[in-house]
């Protein structure tokens, strides 16, 4: 769709260079590119943080865990190619020699090179340091253009844990670089299925005739996990489901999949659109948050030997945290696409299974004469992100034999699909590719970021009003019980693997 | 959809019971339709021909083909069962007495059993004989009405020539017969997912919104063959590709894809539906048919040591026959929901591959941004007849990796489809199963056979007129180039598994 071509050359810095981020996700997916041959072909990596001696030292303790994340490919002899351009550079974020010695290192490469100035700043670093890491880029110049778009500068969410706070953290940002130079990055925007929603929608003629109102009898977006918090205590008790996930990666797909055509495929274009679904959400207001929401919390259960711990167990978390880790949400968007066509969005952690998924529900006014008590059932577009990626159809049949039954069948991406789309690339590869591209559809907008704040702030704010606490659910169930309410009172079913047809791939 | 049960006792008496239909479809299926148990539960089989001496000599004979049809199942205790349930009657069609014992034979059958008499006379015999056998059966009074649509008749297609012979063994058959109590058999109708058209298309939200000239460009109804005419020599020369395959099967098969729906499920609903199609079709002139019909016949070739023979070689025909071993068509629908849209009827011997699919091609206006150089490809439901069933959708979706290319993916019933769809019953079965239910629309109508007649009779007309002969293909070829012309010169291709997308599981 975009024509955009990555540059020659590219000097890329990593701001805490061997955080868990770097380490597990950014530096293989740079490889991993390399290997594939998609890197500018010109690329340095400069890995920043205070903890090592020297590049040696940092190296050494760079590939000590690279087994855990790239066992394939570590003992290769590209690794080694690769390797050579990663630098290292100890600088601690609050003091401006350091900053000064970076501007002074890639002054020398790119004078070596003989190529222009095309710089990434990874912010790989808690977002409490934004600020920080903001006064010295621009007190040392590093934030000055250099050609349209660059420097570049990529951002990890979560930043902030409300509208005020995050708020400030962006105009910190803004202040001293363009929004065309930022990318925000939300790392299921990468996946590939996630990518293909537009694709999906606007390049073929079954989807689109029927994405509305008229066809659509409601659309779930379902991610689940088994595990709990891990090691993270210490932010989630902060961040909760709500912010976790739901003002990110839920309320990202959302306006994927309800937003309107955009003019053209720009990312100019198709950030507007998805902006617009953005605004387009409701303010959850008391009466509606008490209707519309149910949050949970995970308490802890037996399981053989062993004891999974509940919620308030874990570490670095409050004895009396009140914070969800489960969130159901219903949500109206009212334009005239999808008037009256309800949005499920859902989300916990320490439930069943880990299922990412966008169920797209459809109406079932069949021809009268199939309605009945053998009644087909409803088709549903399973668009599959996670643990595995694909599309499935649901769709009505003649049972085979000489009955005249009907039942639902499945069509999906089969074994004879294309092999490049069984070894989809991680989301971080087809991100990383995205920014040295200048692909910034793959990031999002301070706009949208700043609605679904709006939109979980006014929740946020009419939970507490009417004391909303979460409902308590056993560690492996599926959540508490009024989100099973929240949707079966209006003669709907959750769907999951679990209670679609026995003979689904999903 | 239909909710007819199988009677509780059938005397199925077959006119030509060691005939090569009988013995490799019609016997085979009545035991494997026992074996699933959905026979009458009093069932009897009385089998008619004039070569035997006696039912031993019937069953010696018939065993001794089974191995053939049956291999898996001959040895098998249920064989002796259901054997013995059958019974041999000498019978000379031409003589009366034969009728009467016949009659007698019926009568004790009933007596003995104490069920209402629930007769099924079935012809499987050359279409010479209807008249004669109809002419027994009727001064037997093996034709009278016993309870309402009984006694029940089978013929198979095709029967007569043309319009006029047709019209002839017809008015016999239904001189003694009401049109209710009449089984045309076209065993296509009996083919899973034949029978699956009508349910896909009434029984989903995702294909009637678009099942029509606003979004489908163009529909392919093809069914070709590896194999030559074999030794049918003397009744193919006469008959040709057009009454062989275009009158019967592809013209059903357009009746199915193109009707509106029924007003409900029943039979005569569907039937309705499906000759108000056949009443639609183009009246075909001789300009008309200049443009829009290619016949062709294949010419032999040298494989490796072997010959294969032209058609005018094989034992039987004609050395200068002119009869059409291929023929493809394009014809227009001219009512509201397909005004415009063509539909492409293709079926031959002795081509590439053994084929029989329907192909849905959809329009490509996409969204204006995704038209170009890079422009993805049309979408097409296929809906796949023989040698594989199933049903497969070609749609676009972005390529995985950092391009931003789209590319054309399938999906399809996978492996992990119901164990059931990927054994479908022979049509045979399904057929019967039908006849015994009393379900008609698995028949075809008397009105949609002589619309058809009507639209082959005038497309041979004007053939003769504008002295269209066939056009030699080589055996083992795609077929004549001016079938490729046909639909190239409107800048579209015939579907095949060989131009489909390398991925595609078609």
């Amino acid at each position: 769709m975009k024509k955009n071509k990555a540059p020659n050359s590219t000097q890329f810095v990593i701001f805490g260079g061997s955080g868990d981020l770097s380490r597990a996700k950014l530096i293989p997916a740079l490889f991993k590119l390399s290997v594939r041959d998609i890197l500018p072909r010109q690329f340095s990596l400069i890995a920043l943080d205070r903890q090592h001696e020297n590049r040696k030292d940092f190296i050494d303790d760079l590939e000590n865990s690279l087994p855990e994340t790239l066992p394939e490919v570590f003992t290769r002899e590209e690794w080694k190619n690769f390797k050579s351009n990663i630098d290292y550079l100890k600088l601690d974020f609050n003091q401006e020699a350091g900053y000064r010695r970076l501007q002074e290192r890639l002054n020398e490469i790119e004078t070596a090179s003989e190529l222009p100035s095309k710089r990434v700043f990874y912010l790989a670093t808690s977002p409490k340091f934004f600020p920080v890491i903001a006064t010295g880029l621009q007190k040392s110049g590093l934030n000055n253009t250099t050609q349209p778009g660059w420097p570049r500068l990529v951002i990890e969410k979560p930043f902030g844990h409300d509208l005020n706070t995050a708020c400030e953290y962006n105009d910190r940002i803004t202040d001293i670089y363009p929004e065309e130079n930022i990318y925000r990055i939300d790392h299921y925007l990468g996946k590939a299925m996630i990518q293909n929603i537009l694709t999906m929608r606007f390049a073929n003629m079954f989807f689109e005739p029927i994405w509305n109102k008229n066809y659509i009898d409601n659309i779930q977006i379902i991610s689940t996990e088994r595990m709990g918090i891990k090691n993270r205590g210490k932010y989630y008790d902060r961040a909760g489901a709500l912010l976790d996930m739901v003002q990110s990666h839920l309320l990202q797909m959302l306006a994927l999949i309800a937003m309107e055509p955009p003019a053209d495929m720009s990312t100019a274009s198709i950030r507007q659109e998805k902006i617009k679904v953005l605004c387009s959400l409701p303010e959850l207001g008391p009466e509606n948050v008490e209707e519309n929401v149910v949050l949970g919390q995970y308490s802890g259960r037996k399981e053989g030997q062993e004891y999974i711990k509940g919620y308030q167990e874990e570490d670095n978390v409050r004895p009396d945290s009140s914070t969800e880790t489960f969130a159901a949400i219903k949500l109206n968007i009212d334009n005239l696409r999808w008037q009256g066509v309800p949005f499920y969005l859902k989300t916990g952690k320490r439930l069943q299974t880990k299922n990412t998924k966008i169920f797209v529900q459809f109406k079932t006014d069949f021809h009268p004469s199939l309605r009945g008590a053998d009644s087909p059932e409803a088709n549903l577009l399973i668009i599959k992100v996670q643990p595995r990626e694909g599309v499935s159809l649901q769709f009505n049949a003649k049972e085979p034999g000489s009955q005249d039954k009907i039942a639902p069948v499945f069509m999906d991406f089969c074994q004879e699909a294309p092999r490049e789309l069984k070894e989809t690339p991680a989301a971080y590869e087809e991100l990383l590719a995205g920014l040295f591209r200048g692909d910034q559809s793959l990031f999002t907008h301070w706009q949208g970021v700043k609605n679904s704040w709006q939109f979980i702030d006014s929740l946020r704010k009419s939970a507490e009003k009417i004391d909303l606490t979460p409902e308590k659910y056993e560690a492996g169930s599926r959540g508490p019980e009024a989100a099973k309410n929240l949707i079966q009172s209006e003669s709907r079913i959750w769907w999951d693997r679990k209670n679609i047809n026995r003979h689904s791939p999903v």
